[in-house]
């Protein structure tokens, strides 16, 4: 329903000149007046969806509900600012634990995450209920003066770049999401790119969207796509390949940039950052998402995680 | 729970100088190094308690929604500029609606009030579950050149106003909330105010935390609260006088102001908003919520709504 859903927001929320990129990014940019922009996302984790409460530390799920909304703000290469924290607790707590202890339990996990990264948690709003455990957090950041990177900046001949390796978050990098913001910044002050977006619902559908926004089409060599251990974990019990896990499994926060071939070349010579980049394959102008085959494109269909 | 997790989070967040007002007023004010700060605020409502999904129209639900958060807004005197909206939705809607019509009929509901108050709807998230439907909001404004209005600003020999009628929401002004958004601007432009919050736990209990965090007492009259129709309604059901009513039944969302005497009597000479504007009493030195009674004052015990 989420994607009908967002065909009626496009239609019905109005164009405002207070919003200089609206809904369909992963964050929003606000006009401040000034030389920068304010960058604004939330997300909304919940109970059985993103985490389990019984099984996850109260901590790795404040750590994972902050993390997300950096990584958002890292697909635009937003300086992190601050964050407002809504929680909604089971009156009860959970098997273990009393709504005010998952309460800090939360916060323990978010603090340090918010410290690492300049955040100030701004305020919030707690809330008990007969409910399961919901936690919504909406980060603002800044853009530089190297701009924001967006969805819709790529074009035929770019090549495709990603951060770390992909796929089996479920197996624990879902939670400890180690989001690129630090990434994001430096390879945009450095480098010429032309978008980015986060991986959130795998690489596929992700790598799809910046595609589709963009008015072009990608072209993914498989043999290229960086597979994480988890990924090959997974594959073994799941009997599906590897590669599958890499471009379908989703929540593994890092980035996908799109950037002009010079550039690109420049970026994997450098390995400029401590997690490594990796080329996964080039835009084309054909709309759509493709694999690279014998020099041939076939039609590669974008899996993933639609809420 | 709330108070004992405020104060963990008091002692637990740390200070930054991003932050020019944080946890514990009505919403935050961030530094954008312009001439204004930017202000957010956030609030999470919930099927079961703060509307019900089977009774309340979701335009209804979605009008609150946004409504609580400009009345943050209106609180401190900043200007609404965006929101974003993070919907979790029934999977299988409500009796009657589908979970599409009900986000969309959300919508339906916040977008005029956006329109009326000009904020951008920036963005949001969409999710699905198992579980009762939640919403938060997390709206965006600005401090005006006459600076934000905080709670902390009262003095003793202030004279505590309020907005409109108080009492009984829950017959539907608790949905049908009227930010004061544009009174709080008039105000806080044209006359000198010192401190201001809006009333969403009940007049009592929140003019306390204003008196709490200004350092000083607040002594009421109980003869010159303005009572409610509703209140009046509910006190022929509930068996208790309507100025007890008026006093803790919460989701008024008005504001109270406190303001120097001069410019309190101005106020309530011009009556310069729609809404009528009254004193219900003033600041005293002695710490506490008061109430005056035959030139004495006698302890008035707080009440309203505790989350």
């Amino acid at each position: 329903m989420e994607v009908e859903f967002y065909q009626w927001l496009k239609a019905n929320v109005r164009q405002s000149d207070q919003v200089l990129l609206g809904i369909g990014d992963d964050a929003a940019i606000l006009a401040v007046g000034s030389d920068t922009g304010m960058v604004v996302t939330t997300d909304t984790l919940t109970d059985g969806v993103d985490f389990l409460v019984d099984e996850a530390s109260p901590q790795a799920i404040g750590h994972k509900a902050l993390g997300v909304n950096l990584s958002d703000l890292a697909a635009l290469a937003a300086k992190p600012q601050a964050a407002v924290v809504s929680l909604v607790l089971p009156r009860e707590g959970n098997k273990a634990l009393s709504a005010l202890e998952l309460a800090i339990g939360i916060y323990e996990g978010l603090l340090p995450l918010a410290k690492e990264f300049d955040v100030a948690i701004a305020g919030g709003d707690t809330n008990t209920w007969d409910g399961p455990l919901v936690i919504s957090v909406t980060a603002i950041g800044k853009t530089t003066t190297n701009g924001p990177l967006i969805r819709s900046g790529a074009r035929a001949g770019d090549a495709i770049l990603v951060t770390g390796k992909l796929g089996g978050s479920i197996l624990g990098k879902h939670l400890a999401v180690q989001p690129r913001c630090l990434e994001a910044l430096l390879l945009n002050e450095r480098y010429d790119l032309h978008a980015g977006i986060d991986i959130s619902d795998g690489l596929s559908l992700d790598v799809s969207r910046l595609a589709e926004a963009s008015g072009c089409g990608v072209a993914l060599d498989l043999k290229l796509v960086p597979i994480a251990e988890a990924a090959i974990k997974r594959s073994a019990r799941s009997g599906r390949d590897a590669i599958d896990h890499a471009l379908s499994d989703g929540e593994d926060f890092e980035l996908i940039l799109a950037a002009p071939p010079n550039s690109a070349a420049q970026i994997l010579a450098d390995q400029p950052t401590e997690v490594g980049i990796t080329q996964v394959g080039h835009c084309v102008a054909e709309p759509g998402l493709w694999q690279t085959h014998n020099d041939e494109l076939k039609p590669l269909k974008p899996r993933g995680y639609l809420h």
